[in-house]
């Protein structure tokens, strides 16, 4: 998929790659600037020039950095060289776009050109009429490879995995496999194993092509297999199948369905992406930032975003509820007022360096029934270590701030309280949600800092009223 | 690296699998307590038998979920099941621990069965002389290449690469090639490519084993080679080269040095690892977290998290202190301090949203200086929407609370100033962290927080005051 046809030789390449992209493989703002400007005198050969040498995955970048408006002329400048690859190569969000814009006809050509799972991503979010008119223009085969793939939820291993691969029966010998793939021109994939197969087409082991190719030609493939072997249920979700690979370091696995036989391949390449992505996806949600892709448009994602910034004005009612409780005690004493959101910010903090473990830890599969009450009291045991320490510093602060050691012990006693509670509902708010079977990264965040919040200030209030430095 | 004996067919080999793994590949903590009960009755026969089937990966995750002080126990019991392959498949944290009770010796023989990445992740962390008694009871071969990967800085390509690898002249042709690999016994390391090398040792090409198969056995492997290859540098970072290997789809890379020589091989397999650690960092270093491992001691955890706990102390100072400014407001108007916390943390939460977006953009590479500006604007249209929204909820809901439209518009003009702030500081923060190649992830969250807060009491007292709502 990524063979690109290459007349320069290698050392000439080193060079225009450090003229074309800096040391962390991005497109140099310079280099941008120069396509985008030859674009813009209409001098296309020039800009033609300057993009044919680069990697599909960086033509890529260069459709994405460049501002929307100015796509379309870049797109027709560069005709051919925005081919299949690196349609395939491009951000969901920019590639929607353009997409949007090609006739059907045009959609089925770059279909064509590209591996199933490829061909899925590219039209799975198109508008059900558009698709049919794609899936109209494409030959049966292609047709029916992808509405086989469309037919399996989204993000599942059918969406994932490519329909070409090698599946050989168990009584041939290693020689027969090689000479196999030899006369077999039509395999347009890439692939680092082979997979054996019975009579009902189920996977019975598979080998590796460094294995194949230091076996002897005539011994039989069924003695040259692994047996054992990860497969992959073709409606697993991505995130499973990525952590199955990462796991078990595979570099490709075999597809099955629900009878176990073998019905597809996933390779490694595709995976690397979903690990980015689900990780990513942990920190976006934890932020109550939705997809936060930095190429969804403005309008997408004030509507991810504007949801979280309400509920969080609804928790926030919480917090303002229980210090309207000592209205009168902070009238007497404003100090309470001054102090009261150090109480709930640094409790807040505590509660999400607890909830990012432990969202992590879940997410990763460390974290199971086996050792969750070993990760709470070693997170209780850390939140007492730092609330110790906060409230000796706050405390003694406080003191010799306001000269009034009456104050400072509530304000130790609330941060040290507060700290305790943030770190189990870090905690434990996460591994709730996750029982459950909701996403532990969505919502937990929101439910953690209003607890802090409103702990905070009622721990802090509280104990002054309580411990008689003021009176409501 | 993973090839396990297997005697139980692919049958009664998924039955085994489902009793002891649950849907997500975790171990079902009813089998964790019948191997620890085993172990604890003195039956180590039977925990053996249990154990016997798994995965290295999963043997290493019944260590990891075994709590601390049963460790011994259970190693001793499973003796020669806790292998080497289990060893690099051992969380950093757990592992560290058990090498910490071997001899070194001991250490020595597991080094000798792994892959010289592998090894070194296995003694990097150790004492500099338990390091060189490990290193002094290897053998010369091993020894050299365990130094040589030790001498390049931690987490860098040179760490991370095997020195088994397939490097052939470019005059050979494809039979020449196969009958070698035939024939070379010695290689113990899978492989997906091989690498084609110059007088000088320089990669001027590679053959996928795909290509290589298919390819007639009289072509010279100069003409089945692709000379297009991503090299890496020995002195990359491993944050880079998984970046690489994930934009170029690659399954393995050669690695070279200064002087362009091919050194070695990095494979996916161990890419994996990496995003996720990568992207898992980006989320913990956010929350002021650190490492952020759960297999982390409590006193390790203590001292990384306490650090952003007594900045944000810090910090919270700073909002405390412009709350003391408006001392005399907020006795003169209670309702201040009761809804100054709404303000702040619906600003806060708008400006995390922002950060934590703009960090992973930055951590993928697809913000660089071509759309930084676009980027702002992008936050900045968003921060609007976002910020008249709440605004007009707010201060709306607060006229109908308080019967004060003068204390809505109040609020509804703070938070709308806020959530703008909180958007220019989320972008802002972390791209000008990355100027100066500082880790935007680390500290952005405390500027942020710090920001939005002080922002947030300042805007809603400010204009209470300057509005002439309540006086000083």
């Amino acid at each position: 998929m990524d063979r690109v046809d290459e007349l320069t030789p290698g050392d000439a390449l080193a060079a225009t790659h450090a003229e074309r992209l800096d040391a962390d493989d991005r497109l140099r703002p310079d280099f941008v600037d120069r396509v985008l400007e030859a674009v813009a005198r209409g001098e296309a050969e020039a800009a033609r020039d300057l993009v044919r040498p680069l990697h599909p995955a960086d033509r890529a970048d260069l459709v994405e950095l460049t501002p929307e408006e100015d796509r379309p002329a870049l797109a027709a400048a560069l005709g051919d060289l925005i081919d299949a690859d690196v349609i395939a190569e491009m951000n969901d969000y920019v590639r929607e776009d353009i997409v949007d814009t090609l006739e059907p006809e045009q959609v089925a050509d770059i279909a064509r050109e590209l591996d199933t799972d490829d061909a899925v991503a590219m039209i799975e979010d198109m508008d059900v009429s558009d698709q049919a008119a794609v899936l109209a223009a494409l030959d049966p085969e292609d047709r029916a490879a992808i509405e086989d793939a469309l037919s399996y939820p989204e993000e599942s291993a059918g969406r994932l995995m490519q329909r070409d691969l090698v599946a050989v029966p168990e009584h041939v010998t290693v020689g027969d496999v090689i000479d196999r793939l030899r006369h077999d021109g039509d395999l347009a994939t890439d692939f680092w194993e082979i997979y054996v197969v019975d009579a009902r087409h189920h996977p019975v082991g598979y080998v590796q092509l460094s294995w194949l190719l230091r076996t002897p030609r005539d011994i039989a493939i069924s003695d040259a297999m692994m047996r054992r072997q990860t497969l992959i249920p073709v409606d697993m979700d991505q995130e499973e199948v990525a952590l199955r690979f990462q796991k078990y370091a595979l570099i490709s696995a075999a597809v099955v369905d629900g009878d176990g036989r073998l019905v597809g391949m996933i390779t490694v390449d595709d995976i690397v992406h979903i690990i980015q992505e689900e990780a990513s996806e942990d920190v976006l949600r934890l932020s109550g930032a939705g997809e936060g892709d930095i190429n969804e448009s403005p309008t997408e994602s004030y509507r991810a975003r504007i949801r979280w910034l309400v509920a969080n004005l609804g928790t926030a009612l919480v917090a303002s509820t229980i210090i309207s409780f000592f209205g009168g005690a902070i009238e007497h004493m404003v100090a309470l007022a001054v102090l009261m959101p150090i109480v709930a910010g640094v409790g807040g903090n505590a509660g999400t360096q607890t909830l990012a473990v432990t969202v992590r830890a879940i997410a990763t599969n460390q974290l199971t029934q086996s050792n969750t009450r070993r990760a709470i009291t070693r997170e209780l045991s850390i939140a007492l270590l730092n609330g110790a320490t906060i409230a000796l510093i706050a405390g003694i602060g406080v003191t010799i701030w306001s000269g009034d050691w009456h104050l400072g012990a509530v304000i130790a006693a609330a941060m040290l309280t507060n700290i305790l509670i943030a770190g189990l509902a870090g905690v434990i708010i996460p591994l709730t949600l996750d029982h459950f079977d909701q996403d532990p990264a969505v919502a937990s965040s929101i439910f953690v800092t209003m607890i802090t919040d409103s702990m905070g200030f009622l721990a802090f209030l509280g104990l002054a009223v309580l411990s008689g430095l003021v009176s409501l």
